[in-house]
């Protein structure tokens, strides 16, 4: 241990250790599953005397965001803070030090974080559970005019655009001939879970409620293009399960294109690796993630992915006392292959952390990380998904669906946020409703004035 | 009449009509309380038969703002589109053809407003209901530093700053000495029912979640400040309920300071008009409103609070066939007085206009516009509030303060919303929560690339 190379101690957060030895301290950098689930591991392991530590949690926003969700705040069916949960809230009774900050460098020879803020935090076990990105893989123009999905304000601002493609369109029929421009085109890139759910729900916004709200809108002029590199949809399901959306998003109106690829993006079109061009003016990136950058300040040479290649301990090779968990770990299955960037892969990488540390206080070595499969899901639309469960149990049609809601109503942190989300769908169900399409823009106001927002208008001439 | 003086007639909505001359197009400016109400009313009167008119609405959002309860966003206490409401949604069965658009003109001779999209809309009739805007009187630094509190941006980017300040101020706590600096102090100029209601739910906010959230605070270090500079809280209520929003807002540790205004406002300090410096980095400007620029756009001579002159019936002085309704009409009461900048007003601003309309359709003469006072309501905190009804009637403590509640939902349109709603405020009433607390920033994606907003990262370097 290397306390004693404390550079600034945090003088808060010490009820936890009783008297003598200051006790170890743990610093946790990002509260998304994985951070989530040690930092409640870590609790538990310290109420039962298993484990003497301090915990600081870091993070660069002072909520959770529940990612599976996200695609429905983009699609108007939840509201933005259904999803999003305050980590100070939910942590409450966990005796966690919380830091709002973001991590610029790591010293793991000195055992210290420096953070944005300047501050410079020494840790006895650092734990980089700062998850995934947007990963563009260098198509160009993604960068610069797709949209990503992995933020509430991400998902915010896609709803904006969304909506405003319609009212744009609206507008366009009214004042003047019918435009071609691409307004009411919107390209998704990747068949994965995540663009396979995407589609289906800006299908049903469009069907149950772009064609109520604007009744003199051709619904048949909105086009979804769903682009997947591969030969299926939903890869890593079975062929079954990939037919099955396939044939639901096409039955909704998607366009689905296999086996080609998006070769760049610009304002108003996309081009695929065909050499076809759709005109878009949104698109939506949802092709592939890569580890969060934070991964670059450790200075080992990344994984796969730009993952942080861990040990069978999810130790972070060739340094001492730091792990990496969740979608920024390269930790492999069975089979040697990565394993994907999935929650059920975080949690159970948090609680195996949990166990090291726990098993290294008592000086017994722990078995090595062995991924549990927990299953695959994905919704495909009102009362349609598909899902494939250990022990190969499968399921389509309206019992996934059920089975997908309540299993992530469950993973959902926050009863309050439950019941939230709960209402929502139990709305949206009942009304054929996708009843959150506010379009929210912060930068009417931030742009009024001054970058600090003042809204104010002065009337002294 | 002036139809034959259409420049573009939008092709849409005009299925209210039969067959035969077209109907007469009412443009309305605004869907606040007073363009929904008269929005409605005008349906009504045509579902009746006694009126053929065709209906466009033109805001620059996409939703109403339930203004009331603004402040309760700017708190945490609810959810910032729990006080939103799409104006799609709301007004679906009313045959109105909704426009989202900025009015940058108005030809009063020719009859044609203009938006800054360029699209030019002829009318018939045009009625003004724009609202009113936060006004700064002129007083240095307000319009630079100040946040105001008229839309959910705004509401939304207060909230984000005041969450902030507690998480800045553990952070300087954990990281080093304890400042004094004004980060936890707030000011809040304007003693009526905005602040009153504003400066209670901080402090309840303080004492029931920051105390929870960030245990290693000494909340004793919150200052919040209201600045009034009449000697009474709440004009215009009896000063028997005056005094108990200042005993109230005391009791919560609200540092009311009357007969005093404040003289300018800095980026890190608060000067008042008797001398004494308040170090504050975050001041709420609630001491006023003055109508919106869209007033100036008439070339009428302004009236009190820059509002527009209207007559007896609402109807613009000097322009032909232009009304203006809510708080963008110097409207007067029987005392010869400007009527309130509130909801009540505009709502029987609206129900007025539309029965102009209605009569002038028949050749009847409308009597005189004449307010009917609904009382008046204001919270001080958890339980209590203070009422005052026509007739006399008075009310303190829970029993105005459920009356507060039941009649902001009765108000508040949207079924969907007033669930929400009513859930959030049993959720935080008996959890002692406030739990809508998100520091939810768009910038942090807006400013990360461009201003467009994507938000992937190239890796490719």
């Amino acid at each position: 241990m290397s306390a004693d190379t404390t550079i600034t101690t945090p003088p808060v957060g010490e009820g936890g250790g009783g008297g003598g030895a200051s006790p170890a301290h743990v610093i946790i950098v990002g509260g998304g599953f994985a951070g989530l689930a040690l930092v409640r591991r870590l609790a538990k392991a310290r109420r039962r005397g298993r484990l003497d530590v301090r915990v600081t949690l870091i993070d660069r926003r002072n909520h959770h965001t529940f990612q599976p969700l996200l695609y429905q705040v983009a699609t108007a069916g939840l509201q933005t803070q259904d999803v999003g949960i305050s980590l100070r809230a939910i942590l409450r009774h966990q005796d966690v030090e919380i830091r709002l900050g973001e991590v610029t460098g790591v010293d793991t020879v000195g055992h210290v974080v420096t953070l944005a803020d300047g501050a410079r935090l020494s840790y006895d076990h650092l734990v980089i559970a700062a998850g995934a990105i947007t990963e563009d893989f260098g198509v160009p123009g993604v960068a610069e005019h797709a949209f990503g999905l992995k933020s509430l304000a991400e998902a915010t601002m896609l709803r904006n655009q969304v909506l405003r493609r319609f009212e744009e369109a609206s507008r366009a029929l009214a004042d003047g001939p019918a435009d071609e421009d691409g307004t009411l085109s919107f390209v998704i890139a990747g068949g994965g879970p995540t663009g396979v759910e995407l589609a289906g729900a800006l299908a049903e916004l469009v069907d149950l409620v772009v064609r109520r709200d604007h009744p003199s809108l051709d619904i048949d002029r909105v086009r979804i293009v769903l682009v997947e590199a591969r030969d299926a949809l939903l890869g890593g399901f079975s062929a079954r399960s990939s037919r099955a959306a396939l044939d639901g998003l096409q039955e909704r109106g998607v366009d689905v294109r296999l086996e080609v690829g998006i070769a760049s993006v610009t304002a108003d079109h996309v081009t695929l690796t065909d050499g076809e061009t759709i005109p878009a003016r949104l698109v939506i990136w949802a092709a592939g993630v890569g580890a969060s950058p934070i991964a670059t300040l450790l200075g080992v040479t990344l994984g796969r992915g730009r993952r942080i290649p861990v040990d069978e301990h999810l130790r972070v090779v060739g340094i001492d006392d730091v792990f990496a968990v969740g979608d920024i770990a390269a930790s492999e299955g069975a089979d040697g292959q990565l394993l994907p960037q999935v929650a059920p892969v975080a949690i159970q990488h948090a609680g195996h952390v949990a166990q090291v540390l726990a098993d290294a206080a008592k000086g017994r070595t722990t078995p090595a990380f062995r991924y549990r499969d927990k299953g695959s899901m994905a919704t495909i639309g009102r009362a349609s998904a598909v899902a494939e469960l250990p022990g190969g149990l499968r399921m389509r049609g309206t019992i996934a669906w059920l089975a997908w809601l309540v299993l992530h109503l469950l993973m959902l942190a926050g009863f309050r946020n439950r019941v939230s989300v709960l209402l929502s769908w139990i709305w949206n169900y009942l009304r054929h409703d996708h009843s959150a399409r506010l379009i929210l823009d912060q930068r009417e106001a931030t742009t009024a004035e001054t970058s600090r927002g003042p809204v104010t208008r002065s009337w002294a001439a």
